[in-house]
């Protein structure tokens, strides 16, 4: 399954129900943040979760990020791999290796 | 570009910096809603906001999606496509058409 | 120092700046959880976080709350406090001790 | 009532049922955008809310970020304020009067 068809499908079922019209980009750009805090919700109290319940969770995120790049015509892919490129090169391997220091600090 | 080849370019930029051993499931169920606020931040004052700065905060937000995703093993296509089929159930076309109102209130 | 005064001098500081206009209920709600995913950067990729940080974190978390409260003619304590009381008869002492279980499964 | 009694209160509820082992500082910062994201959710699709609605959720917020600065040993009002004087000179008025822009554009 491609991403062309998961857009399509997700297209259809938004259009059948006339959904277009709630779905401005601040709408979609709240509905992310708030799908996102229920996939949290499965680690509240606990570093493990159910896998079936964060699969739901996370199906919800990507599809307000889908309905997102579609709203302002991004390509998902390729919109990520830019980001990968840009952290790329804000991370060298060679100074970011086995560490989770954010950039900026990187040379400290 | 298709999901396989965005999962692989993000798992080599991630095996290059071992960074792994930060990308437990919590943890990336964290940086996902974390990166969805800044995505929101673009919409904080404003229902509009700069489409670039937009693609790059959804980016991010797409990425970690991606890093849990391969992390358990799930198809992120797959479960979008899975949850379509629960929505489609739960918002019937003729009860849904045109509200925004939540599923379990449907029928009032 | 009472919540009067603290209150007081959000709400000095914000007419000095005439930023009423930008705080409407839904753009405080943005920025309640904007400042709310700060707050748990600082335990993205770790249990420990720096105080000092912490604390700015949760200011300004608190700070877009009582803003919120204000707008809407809302008591902060008093609604933390009728919150509870709600709180105390979902989970009772008996059946939530030493559990972090949801209150809807708790006679599980 | 006074912050003193809200903490306390919350801290009585807390222990009579033994919750504390849950209330890592980490464990609170996840619980405070989960609740944030909860507050948002009433203003997902429209600029109203309802104000019930709204209260119940900021009393959830508020509640985790008082349990946060009581783990911490912060006094909530203290830090608000504390911020404040940062922010008031992060936003000199005459700079920021009646503009949304962020205050390392605001020269510009």
């Amino acid at each position: 399954m491609n991403e062309r068809s998961v857009a399509e499908a997700l297209q259809e079922a938004v259009q059948e129900r006339d959904w277009a019209q709630f779905h401005t980009p601040a709408n979609l750009a709240k509905s992310v943040v708030i799908e996102a805090a229920e996939l949290l919700e499965c680690f509240q109290w606990d570093e493990s979760a159910d896998r079936g319940r964060v699969a739901e969770e996370l199906a919800d995120v990507l599809t307000y990020c889908h309905l997102l790049a579609a709203r302002l015509g991004l390509d998902p892919d390729q919109i990520v791999l830019d980001k990968l490129d840009v952290t790329r090169k804000k991370y060298p391997v060679d100074q970011a290796r086995g560490r989770s220091t954010k950039y900026d600090q990187l040379s400290d």
